[in-house]
């Protein structure tokens, strides 16, 4: 027999409409680092963590960071992202996704790359409720695409991954779901356009929280 | 024999990095005209005429503008898009892209589905040669996906529009290519997906301005 599926919820681009005033971000603090890039490219790499991020981004520059100089990065993007969060909304269905779970009583959590600082003002706005597991940057030694988010809060609901559906919108959710061996469905909320996200191995693409709710039986999500 | 082939650029996510700034200038003008909609779906649409992507979003969410909230919701793009300006770069290739057009004396135009007025901020960014036919949403009856703005440029240089090649970044530039029965050619530094450009009917597709010059022989561009 098989157990129930729980889901792993990724947070900015899954819950939140929040990847593409990060890309804005992530552009002008490496601009102000020296490192020009286009704003497709960076968005590209959103939801990878951040210091993976800005060094594969050096990394195709050629240009090498210092480590004082990528924590001055990663704190201009901070700064600039926050500025922008009055502009960010809850992605449709997220509440009603979040509540449809609580009820069923399927144990659900949310894993983020993002640090918890920077994780904070976005879960003000998701407001899960008291009890739901919440995974952030600070809680394993390396983010997504590295399978650690997905298998620790897994862990923190007390299921194995193997039975878990990790729900992404970059292609690093996804490939962080295959290494977890999570089953991958990713949503094209944050921006990537549907065969990117099959490729990487998504179990099934939705377009939102909003559409993912309606399709929900095709994850076999039921209650108890 | 066939024609030397000229080549018609599209400007936004094109020549110039501005797409994602566009997208979210028109997600805060939508929501000021009430219309609540995710990032990622105004994103897709960029590229169509301002009132096509108004109405065609107002569809979406079953809400009808005005012919009155339509010209408001774009003022207030227009508006949100200027403040973001100086964020907005040139996109790598494209200076070093027209310098070899022009030196090569291939004959090439620039045409987008912006208004004068909107394009004017960005034209000077791009600073096109003299002589550079300017094609823009000001000129035609219909703006992309329509073929009008392709084939008006062709007329202005003065070559069939089956000989052109059109690069653009969005999935409207590809099927206005089509309509026009030009060579469409897509670019990855709007945003889009590869698949969803080939999907569209591009001939090829480059990452931004810099790849297509390096792998300007596969479009058949040569000196005189």
């Amino acid at each position: 027999m098989t157990e129930r599926p729980a889901l792993l919820l990724d947070l900015d681009g899954t819950l939140t409409d929040s990847v593409y005033q990060h890309a804005i971000a992530w552009r002008k603090a490496l601009e102000l680092g020296g490192i020009k890039l286009s704003v497709w490219r960076i968005h590209r790499r959103i939801g990878m963590s951040g210091g993976l991020l800005a060094e594969s981004l050096a990394r195709e520059t050629g240009r090498e960071l210092s480590e004082k100089q990528a924590r001055q990065v990663k704190q201009a993007h901070a700064r600039l992202f926050k500025a922008q969060m009055r502009d960010v909304r809850l992605l449709p269905g997220a509440k009603e996704l979040m509540q449809h779970l609580t009820k069923l009583k399927v144990p659900w959590a949310i894993a983020t790359s993002g640090a918890r600082i920077s994780a904070q003002p976005l879960l003000k706005l998701v407001e899960p409720p008291d009890g739901v597991p919440i995974i952030s940057r600070d809680d394993v030694e390396h983010a997504k695409p590295d399978p650690d988010l997905w298998i620790a809060a897994a862990a923190r609901l007390g299921v194995s991954i193997e039975s878990a559906i990790a729900v992404g919108d970059s292609v690093w959710d996804l490939l962080a779901a295959r290494r977890a061996r999570a089953l991958g469905v990713g949503l094209l909320s944050g921006g990537y356009g549907q065969e990117e996200l099959e490729r990487a191995g998504a179990y099934r693409v939705y377009e939102d929280p909003a559409d993912l709710l309606l399709h929900i039986d095709e994850l076999g999500i039921r209650a108890a």
